[in-house]
Formats: C-alpha cells, sequence, structure tokens
C-alpha cells in the first residue's frame, strides 16, 4: 500500500470508529503524543488524554448522529500527511482538517479540526466518494 | 532560532501580511506545492494559484477587517508544523489550524483552515498573547 492510500486507509479508520462510536478503535488511531482537536464550535483541544476523553463523551451520547466523510484529499509531508474532507452528518456539512503522523510504520491522527461549511449535495463533486456507512 | 519560535514566527507573518492587506508578503509565505486553504464557511481550495487568487480577492475588499493572532500554539512534526491559535476579528472568534512545511530551510505555510468558535474575551488564557497590530 501506498503512502497516500495508507493515509486515506487510516482516515477511513476514523470515520469507522466514529460512525461505530468504537472508543477503542478511537484511542487506537490517535497518535501518542502532539495530539490536538478543534471540535465543530469548541476551543481546542490539547492532548491525548483531553482529547480522548471528549471522544468518550461524544461517542457515549445517546443520538450520536452517523457520519459519512465525503470527497477526502490527501497530501504528503514526509513522514506528516493532512487529509481535507467533507464531513456529512444527518444531512448538514462540515469540512475537515485531519493530519496524520507517521509512528512506527503506522499513521496515527494528531489533529481533527472540523467546522461548518456552506454548501449542499449539489455542491460535491461527482467523482465516487469514499462512504464509510 | 529554534524550530517553534521559528514556526511561530511565519504564523506571525501571516497575520501581519493579512492585516496589512500585504498580497506579495502572502505570496512569499505559502507554500510552493501542496496548499490547501479553508476560509471560514468556504469549501475548501486547492492548490497555490486558487488560494493565493482568493486571498487576492479578501485582501483587496473595502473593509477587510484586522485580524488579531491569540494563544498561538505550535507542534512540531520533523519539516512539518502545526499552529492552532486564536483568531479575533471585529470582536468575534475563530479557530484556526495552520501547517507550516519546511521549504529551503524557510516555514511556509501548506494549510490554512478557520472556523467558527464560541467564546468569549474571558474564554482565553491571561498567559500573554502574541498580537501583531
Amino acid at each position: 500500500m501506498g503512502d497516500e492510500e495508507a493515509v486515506l486507509f487510516a482516515n477511513d479508520r476514523f470515520y469507522i470508529a466514529f460512525t461505530a462510536r468504537d472508543i477503542k478503535a478511537m484511542e487506537e488511531l490517535w497518535a501518542t503524543s502532539g495530539v490536538i482537536c478543534v471540535h465543530p464550535g469548541w476551543q481546542p483541544l490539547y492532548g491525548r488524554e483531553e482529547v480522548l476523553e471528549s471522544w468518550q463523551a461524544i461517542l457515549g451520547e445517546e443520538g450520536a448522529p452517523a457520519v459519512k466523510c465525503r470527497v477526502p484529499h490527501a497530501t504528503l509531508h514526509g513522514d506528516t500527511a493532512i487529509v481535507i474532507c467533507i464531513e456529512e452528518l444527518d444531512g448538514a456539512f462540515l469540512c475537515a482538517t485531519n493530519v496524520f503522523v507517521r509512528e512506527d510504520g503506522d499513521w496515527h491522527m494528531a489533529h481533527h479540526h472540523a467546522g461548518p461549511v456552506h454548501m449542499d449535495e449539489s455542491d460535491l463533486p461527482e467523482e465516487p466518494d469514499v462512504a464509510v456507512n
């Protein structure tokens, strides 16, 4: 598997863990250090512990939305990679920046920042998307 | 100058160019390739040309807001660095993820993603901020 494919696979793992509410998979996915997360509208959370606590709270909520990752696009910078994608949650759209770092040969999420984007379905490119649910 | 200091300096250059509406400084700051920009609420823009065209439009607008960078925080990943900070524009707050890559020894912006954050002045830490105007 090439680096770009491996990074997009790691990005898919994030959305699969999100949709499956799988906190263990989320814990395995996040990097060991240098972790930051910005949930939509939230102030930044710094550090693995604080970030994973937030995911435990979100994934544990009743009625946590299913999320689809659309049109992911990976940019490689050596052992760091940036994925930008559109997240679809209950018909609303967000734009996410996901940064992955290579740790022991595997890509782990170091940074997630999602925020609202003004668009609807017709704005999405027609190329095949990578839906995870 | 250490890497972290150099990255924060590059981040300052971005906000100085923004506030000064200095498109030439903006052009010099952005990386030569792998460039992506997500303005608040916009869909992602891909590539140096499209991103710089957007900045030309934004910086050329009458009444473009002054922007202050508050509480920047840099995380180093080798030749890539992520800065997260709060942007203050006319009393409103945004959270920004700014990714820098090292090109020919200097840090250049490869990725900018800004979106709204629910906070006010009292939510900012009391530590000295790095205001650029």
